[in-house]
């Protein structure tokens, strides 16, 4: 439920940048708005045949590392609807609202604390200023209404955060799991919020992927998993390859924090548009799991081992953004560069765990297809492999460049006598004469060390 | 938009298995309600620890067939909120109802066509005939309304098959993709029906998940294409493990046919409640693009490469239903059998390709806890892992069994000298003998061929 915080560390340069890159997203299938041909929907974006792969490989690598790997956190996969008291014991009915004003003369409505930036109002001649009502508070959680019922349907919302049944979900899953604190709970999903104001790409959208961890503690153990969980998490976004100049941690002050939260920490990255988060990590105290204890009638306490004594475990959460880490790789990948001999380039150094297409198999002659598709085939039962086999070989290693695909293997005409293809890789455009044999376990052994 | 069909063929036997099948779900994590805590919310379901891992392994075992081993499929991960007109265009605005009637003096409401098996009405002690209202068409789309506007909100609807938008991006993925005819847009997602009577465990909720393949084609090869996909599909489940006796296909009748639709093939399953679709192949036409062509106003058209003719392609959908298919491969895995020697075992006979965890490793005593976790943390670089060190080993086996792990690994007093650990396979309970260094490729072995 926090806000993020706007910065004004914006020069013009980055952000024509920003332009080119959602202009590539678009043409090269990354990402487009939703329901485009309808002029499109406010908020609401498509992964297309790129960028679902590059998601796809953000929350595995999530998924491995934070769950997979670990002996002590759980994955789960709840429903989007959940029953309505869950946002009555959240705090999310109550208070997960904006304070917004309308102008009466043209009908235009900002947030409360914006009027004085809303510029002259249109429909007042005399004036000029804006008619404002009383600031009134608007639901930022999306509504529906479920069930057939001839006495009515039920009032539900679509979660504004996946972590809500991660919660409601505790002891079925502590149980199931027969997990003793501490140890989590985590999963990956989609949520609604209806931002008053969706803008900067897919960074703030209403329609929106999350990956989050609820990590049970004790409470005396709150800081040092705090500290655990923020160099966890650290090391993740590091591991993407974000370096020290593009990613800084930054603690909220008292009053920025939400109502459940006891200490958040932000872990930032350096956008085209500003620092903004892509990442929190926040101690939630006893909060949740005493609301949802309170609101159901059941009792979510765990025993301790040695006093015998029944308590709340405390929580610590880790909260990240899939759309904006996306949004973060392609921005940071995102190089034009000027090439020995004057010929420019546009490159996406991504890191290849998440580059959607691994290598692309090209042959230098259509002549040469067949072998080079076997060799493609054979790669595919593995990793996502494109076979192209049109076009000079140069505007071919161009478009493999500018979607950030780390290697790409040529079969060419000496490839039939002397069984080598030429890798090339991305990044420093080196190539190497390998064996056909060996190129799965070429790609393979720098694959699995790019994470 | 077509209604399953309903069937007569249940005894006792299989739906007192459903029981215990639903009871083992809950227990050990696989799926439970939504919202337990507050009483569920009818129609949802969760996904545990357990069923995560079972449902993300279809998943992706879709994907990397359907997908990623296809030179002529490309991927899309669209929003579930899509423009209205959407809805309009695909004629689920005009039509996606069912007609119900109300009893006016019980308030019960029914499908108008199941008036008569309603049993008499409580609340008319002279009649006890319903007194039933005019039918009524009753939406099946969930609504939601989006944006902060003044002047009012835009209704929206939660799309109700994941299909359209595949439709409405059509052209940007050709473009992007530089695919030609023909060729398919697969996505998998979210979807959303208020259903009248959700029912049969997770067969039919109101939130479910769908796999989906759009194929599209010349109009004169309708019909191959249509033989085609559906043989790929029928060979995807027969991979899963489905045999003859438990997978048919069943074309649906002229009458039965939805309104874009030219032909239907349904792949069935036998659930204890009877044979039901699990998957559907359809003719849907160029219904789908003339469509959103007319109702967008943009050419949606393609070139034909000889004859340079503009034509609207044909599509062939397959649909399969992921939730549905989990339940399948949980019902059809569930044994309960009596061992030599008369103990009795649960064990779900998974295909391993999907089986949640794939190993466990299992050291014999506490004291030999540390080399077993070390070869623990090795495989699970590459699967999903479970350490157990906790009870009598026969008891470990069983809990293994009843979750359909297909190898447990067994570090004795013998493996510190020999070097050699056991490794026991679910279904046959034989015992292999095996050096350490070559558990990760034994397993992988029969892991890789297991689909």
């Amino acid at each position: 439920m926090s806000h993020d915080v706007e910065t004004t560390e914006v020069d013009r340069q980055p952000l024509a940048r920003m332009d080119e890159l959602v202009s590539l997203c678009a043409r090269r299938g990354f990402v487009f708005p939703s329901s485009d041909i309808y002029g499109g929907i406010n908020g609401f974006w498509d992964y297309g045949p790129l960028g679902v792969e590059l998601k796809n490989n953000l929350k595995s690598l999530w998924w491995r590392r934070v769950v997979r790997e670990r002996d002590d956190v759980e994955g789960l996969d709840s429903s989007i609807v959940a029953h309505p008291r869950t946002w009555e014991a959240s705090g999310h009915v109550e208070s997960f609202s904006d304070p917004m004003v309308d102008c009466r003369a043209c009908k235009r409505r900002v947030r409360a604390d914006q009027r004085d930036d809303a510029g002259p109002c249109p429909s007042r001649e005399g004036t000029s200023e804006h008619d404002w009502t009383e600031p009134r508070d608007f639901d930022l959680m999306l509504r529906t209404q479920i069930g057939a019922a001839a006495e009515g349907a039920l009032e539900a919302h679509l979660r504004p955060e996946t972590c809500q049944s991660i919660f409601t979900d505790f002891k079925r899953v502590r149980e199931a799991a027969r997990q003793k604190i501490p140890f989590g709970i985590a999963q990956i999903g989609k949520a609604f919020r209806n931002e008053i104001n969706p803008r900067h790409f897919t960074f703030r959208s209403r329609e929106f992927e999350q990956a989050e961890l609820e990590f049970f503690v004790r409470d005396a153990e709150r800081a040092s998993w705090f500290e655990y969980w923020l160099d966890e998490r650290v090391r993740f976004h590091r591991d993407l390859g974000f370096g020290d100049e593009s990613l800084r941690v930054r603690e909220q002050d008292k009053d920025e924090l939400a109502h459940y939260c006891n200490k958040a920490v932000d872990i930032e990255y350096r956008f085209p548009f500003g620092w903004q988060e892509i990442e929190g990590i926040h101690d939630r105290g006893a909060w949740d799991l005493s609301r949802h204890s309170e609101f159901s009638g059941k009792d979510l306490s765990v025993t301790d081992e040695s006093t015998k004594e029944r308590y709340l475990p405390a929580v610590i959460e880790t909260s990240v953004g899939i759309d904006r880490t996306c949004l973060a790789l392609l921005a940071h990948a995102y190089h034009e560069e000027t090439l020995e001999g004057g010929e420019a380039r546009t490159v996406l150094r991504l890191n290849p765990a998440v580059a959607p297409i691994k290598a692309a198999v090209l042959p230098l002659s259509k002549k040469l297809a067949e072998p080079a598709e076997r060799i493609a085939r054979e790669l595919r039962r593995e990793w996502n492999v494109f076979f192209d086999v049109a076009g000079n070989i140069g505007r071919r290693y161009r478009r493999q460049d500018e979607i950030g695909t780390p290697f790409c293997v040529t079969y060419d005409f000496d490839s039939e006598q002397d069984g080598r293809v030429t890798v090339r890789e991305r990044d420093g455009m080196s190539q190497d004469r390998i064996a056909i044999a060996q190129v799965r376990s070429y790609l393979g052994e720098r694959l699995e060390s790019a994470f």
